[in-house]
């Protein structure tokens, strides 16, 4: 396991070891988003991941680090999004038993994706003691290994691999923008950004409605998450004490945005470029739609983080 | 203009001719809708084409066709659809005038959209005959070009490119699938392949509730289309008998689906490729979903028409 802040050659190592396991996205642009923001966007396109997001990046590459023997005994988490089923894909292409701690009131369809894979589904009360109780005892029993959803190093190495395609694909960039929830994604961009291209600046978006990176950044210390009403429901999270270590360092600025701003963006995105994209990717559109003059004539690369949303509740 | 049925070194003059106009557009492919089919399936992305249908290849091709002195008194057309959009587009990009009769009763998005490309649009009454005069008094006056939305050797021409493309990048092709309004598409795309790759099946794909095209299949001449209450828009319009005349001799099989098939199809694209399609597209997926065993292990093309879907009206 990795017990320090990536360095360069881990998070090259990383993408060598999961190549075999997800899929290099595409990078698309959009003509008419440029006409709209006044700058030039690179949208890195992680909804089209296995999994239909970036978290099949971090899971596997922790999956993969792990030796036959540790491997054996399976992956263990607790989620009830994109984490669950990039843990139980990483196990069963891997080969080994996937369990995945379920809060009772996860939706259906959730559960039925986690299940698709082959894992095993432990259920448990709706409270973050209960998951992490219902965890230990699972890890307990089974011996399988907990991969985090982000405050860890090893998958933060492997949230990193995007940027990498990204910087190795679109050369000159200015900035680049991720949406920050936990901070896995976020801190990976960051390091890669720094160690291959230190003058880009690195910008996250955030849901005001959940803005705890936000004050974590200008506190200095972590702010938990006060409120979690957005409607990018990935970002509903706290930072962990790592990734937050890294954002302190690398990133360049956290800007919020409305709910209603995320709501236009992710429209925009929908209509002009015709793909499937959750309420978190839209978030870095909305905060250069908000700050025309800020990102003007910029060369900006967007990651995309997912595409699994339930068409039946669209905000439209 | 095009007074014959084209040619392959027609065809391919006009991929060269509408290349620096349009977009190649990617071809994508979905393990999942592979196990879901039983066929190997290579999705030709004209939801990603310019104005976010194939259309923009039919009336680029025709536009670039005019001399310079013809040109210059514009383009014209009726349409509400993606056709409107398209001839508005080429005019546009060609620096001419274009002038769009559109009915009172056509979305405001549509119209919008046409507006947003520069273009002169006269309303009419919501009626065939009404579209039609209005059409005439407005070639009179302006001396502008009508491009008809199929029923035109030029136009096909344009369409058939989709499926050159396709052919130039997937190799051994046993079936290509278009789905089948007025034709320009389905018969553009039957002449690719005959020409090179006679031994490929091209089978159209159609709703019940507007099945026109596999009556007339069948009977030998033109049913006109009797009930239009499909979700699939882009295909409610009858065959032309220039279409037709292609359809007839280079088309393997037309095949119907029901409104159930077609949005059960819409929703596993949209779910697992995360990308946006018209209804119409998935006219074609529906027919692989209702035949399995005849699809079964079959490597297919499927062309993808348009991904101008309005967000606010999903069948989900």
């Amino acid at each position: 396991m990795l017990q320090h802040i990536p360095t360069l050659e881990d998070i090259q190592a990383t993408a060598q070891r999961i190549a075999p396991i997800i899929h290099r996205t595409p990078v698309l642009t959009s003509k008419s988003l440029d006409e709209l923001s006044g700058a030039q966007l690179f949208f890195k396109c992680e909804n089209f991941q296995k999994i239909g997001a970036f978290k099949m990046r971090g899971a596997s590459s922790v999956g993969t680090l792990l030796d036959e023997e540790r491997r054996q005994k399976g992956l263990a988490t607790h989620s009830s999004g994109n984490h669950a089923q990039a843990v139980a894909l990483t196990a069963k292409m891997l080969g080994v038993p996937a369990y995945i701690v379920m809060p009772t009131n996860a939706p259906q369809v959730k559960k039925a994706a986690v299940l698709g894979y082959g894992a095993t589904v432990i259920d448990c009360e709706p409270t973050i003691e209960a998951r992490k109780a219902t965890l230990a005892q699972t890890v307990d029993k089974t011996g399988a290994y907990f991969i985090p959803p982000y405050n860890d190093y090893g998958v933060v190495a492997g949230q990193a691999t995007s940027a990498l395609e990204l910087l190795d694909e679109v050369d000159h960039l200015d900035i680049v923008m991720a949406p920050v929830g936990g901070g896995g994604l976020i801190s990976g961009t960051a390091l890669t950004c720094h160690y291959l291209r230190p003058e880009i600046e690195v910008i996250a978006g955030e849901p005001k409605n959940a803005d705890d990176a936000y004050r974590s950044f200008h506190s200095g210390k972590i702010e938990p998450v006060a409120t979690t009403t957005t409607i990018a429901d990935g970002l509903r999270t706290s930072l962990g004490e790592k990734t937050f270590g890294i954002i302190k360092e690398y990133v360049k600025d956290i800007v919020t945005v409305s709910e209603e701003e995320i709501t236009t963006a992710m429209r925009h995105i929908w209509e002009r470029m015709k793909i499937v994209i959750e309420p978190s990717c839209a978030v870095p559109l909305a905060v250069v739609l908000q700050q025309p003059e800020r990102f003007q004539n910029k060369k900006i690369g967007i990651i995309l983080t997912g595409g699994n949303v339930d068409l039946g509740k669209l905000p439209f």
